[in-house]
């Protein structure tokens, strides 16, 4: 075989030619090496994302990625998992999974903290005591096929060559580009060893893919990858104009899924977690048909199995159960600031992403990898896009320590300022699910 | 001002939008200072190279690194140099300099030195014995206006941050960007002190710009920016088809370079050192038209003064001068194998580009930046593109060291097989000033 070089690949996705298998190969090889340097890998990405990749050179670069780290294998078609693109208040996991494990599903969650405006499930998880999220791959495992459900953060065994390159694109400016998000996301999912896997990519005013146009780009290029692997996988598109549910931080947001598992949780977080659960217990064909299937997570919903999974998980990743029934237990941030409409109306729009990021202000959320965070803050919105408002009434509720009065005085002008905007006319309520790809 | 960050700049020219001057200063500045990691430069070098910038933009690139070292400033309007794109055999300057000088011209030429199939002015120039191509700023302007001729080899003094960019594009596949090459050679010219510029652009088999329409691109980029500084400047695009001259090698392109200053050099080399040389005297207003510059540059060689000027520059650069009154002085590898003919015909072509590259092969040119050259080494070429050749006669003489012998009958090999091509019909001679941009 000829030799290959950084600088020849480079100079090849540069000229929007294709690169083979062993080229790819190679390349994840250098960077998992550190032989290719970062300049020549940032060049590379750059390249990347300005000329495209074709389907096969995503699989490729997916496959090779994936091999960077352990890959688990289970036979069982029952392992499948859910994957989201992000956003703020988004916090299904804890809903979906325990429904689908109560429905017989195996549920591998590789989970990850929150960076900028988005929270991490394992941040979120961490809220209650003692829960331990590091395991070894084998225990994961063990707890997988016993339990059904296990949820581990991120760990450098599976697919190592993606946090390299994440970190890269994270400061060049490449992460938006749909074949690198494609084998960002399926390395890591396809290393834990999911057989199927459920797609909820996030549009509107707080999610990554700003359009419908690029979120549906985003779903065929990871279903068809997907494919290639022999993985079942559809994709929902769903509404992220307005924070998911109605609570956000991270113990906050633990309370509401308790509440919701407990059948007491908001209608777009229920019914979005129940349609996701769905769609695994469809691919791991514990359902004839979506209808049934369904039918079967809201059995495991109201009927409480889905909250004993739950408790379940906790326990057995030695966390403290007793948060589970006494959600009081949380620990939320000691002063509260109301922020009151200026005036009567009509719900119309939230700046989503900015609300997340001023989580991020008030510590809740990290601006760096390092940060560390309180688990205690956050807000409590009052109204959802489309619903009637009365002049003094609470819009938001925001949750802050007592260092923080001035912050959140500033926040309140904020919000009524600038991040909730209220029109005098009608509002429709936006579509949870705007599409569902197969 | 709003703080500015590298991220933000690559997803500006990621997204094909304009960077401003404050922004490109302040990325020059953190290039210099390596406050901005050079993976974000090679980033944004091929955000650029994909997404190119505007004429505004690359002014401002040219003038933020040429301000990143020393710039010198000569009033006069009679400091003019030359640049070349490089080639194979390319020795020009070594005869248009101290023919523009014995015209009154002050040629301030800071010089490269080779890498790859292209040789260096420097290089070249220290195979006369005890030449010293490293000075101050103050000597080299002092010579220069004393003498009217200085060369100097590459500073840390001129334009530091085209070093570092241009080291991070030669191994991340963004050399051939035309905004880029433009501000890399006008940052330096600027920087020395030139008030006018005439461009040597090759085009053909041995040249970086393989196209006459980029190299009219790259042409009309320079004279563009050049205008923006007040600088007049001109772009040959002339003929790199063959290799210029007969004789390619360090010590061989002096030799050559002698005999032409002499009046005796190959027609190829001499016409357009002479038309190179007339640009450059009417640029420095001492000739009325460029008919009547011709005629002074044509006197200044074949009066001698031109050979004195030269003579004059060794001598004030303590190099051995008595090597250019004897050329056979200079030292020239020992063994002679000769390329023969395998039939008659006409000559065809040439590749120029890997005939370099043999040179390179015999280390009379560098692969990589730190190859020490043994500069006695080299070709001589007996025919050039339209000549008759017979089967038997001899195309080339490969100079070579005692123990290159087996390298040598290769390199025999080749050129008859793949590196000089023979018609049976007639060949036109190419031209060799292709056009002139003003």
């Amino acid at each position: 075989m000829h030799q290959l070089s950084a600088y020849q690949l480079i100079a090849k996705k540069r000229s929007s030619k294709s690169i083979n298998s062993a080229e790819i190969n190679w390349l994840i090889d250098g960077i998992i090496s550190k032989k290719i340097p970062d300049y020549q890998t940032s060049a590379f990405l750059m390249a990347t994302y300005l000329n495209g990749m074709t389907k096969k050179e995503t699989a490729q670069l997916t496959e090779a990625m994936m091999k960077s780290g352990t890959v688990l294998h289970f036979d069982s078609q029952e392992v499948v998992d859910k994957h989201s693109t992000g956003g703020v208040g988004d916090k299904t996991s804890f809903i979906l999974a325990p429904i689908a494990a109560a429905c017989g599903v195996k549920v591998p969650m590789v989970a990850g903290r929150g960076l900028g405006h988005t929270g991490g499930t394992v941040d979120k998880i961490e809220s209650i005591p003692n829960l331990k999220t590091e395991m070894s791959l084998e225990n994961f495992k063990k707890q997988l096929m016993d339990s059904g459900i296990v949820l581990i953060g991120p760990t450098s065994e599976i697919a190592p060559a993606d946090k390299i390159i994440y970190g890269l694109r994270d400061v060049t400016a490449t992460i938006e580009s749909i074949p690198l998000i494609t084998a960002s996301i399926l390395s890591k999912k396809l290393a834990e060893g999911t057989n199927a896997l459920v797609m909820d990519i996030k549009i509107g005013s707080g999610s990554f893919m700003k359009t419908r146009k690029r979120a549906e780009q985003l779903g065929r290029s990871i279903i068809s990858v997907s494919k290639h692997f022999h993985r079942k996988c559809c994709a929902l598109i769903t509404d992220m104009s307005q924070p998911l549910g109605q609570y956000v931080g991270n113990s906050l947001e633990m309370v509401e899924s308790i509440n919701t598992l407990k059948g007491e949780g908001p209608e777009d977080l229920t019914h979005l977690s129940l349609e996701l659960a769905a769609y695994m217990v469809l691919f791991a064909k514990k359902a004839k048909n979506i209808k049934e299937a369904r039918k079967k997570c809201e059995e495991a919903l109201y009927s409480g199995k889905a909250l004993e999974k739950f408790k379940e998980l906790i326990k057995l990743q030695s966390g403290d159960a007793s948060f589970i029934d006494n959600p009081e237990l949380f620990v939320v941030a000691p002063l509260k600031t109301e922020v009151l409409s200026k005036k009567s109306g009509y719900i119309k729009s939230f700046e989503t992403q900015e609300i997340g990021l001023r989580l991020v202000d008030l510590k809740g959320g990290r601006k760096t990898k390092e940060d560390k965070l309180d688990l205690s803050v956050g807000f409590i919105f009052h109204k959802k896009i489309g619903d009637k408002v009365k002049k003094g009434e609470s819009l938001v509720t925001i949750y802050h320590q007592k260092n923080q009065q001035g912050l959140a005085d500033e926040m309140k002008e904020d919000f009524v300022k600038n991040l909730i905007k209220i029109s005098n006319k009608k509002v429709n309520k936006p579509k949870l699910i705007v599409n569902i790809l197969k």
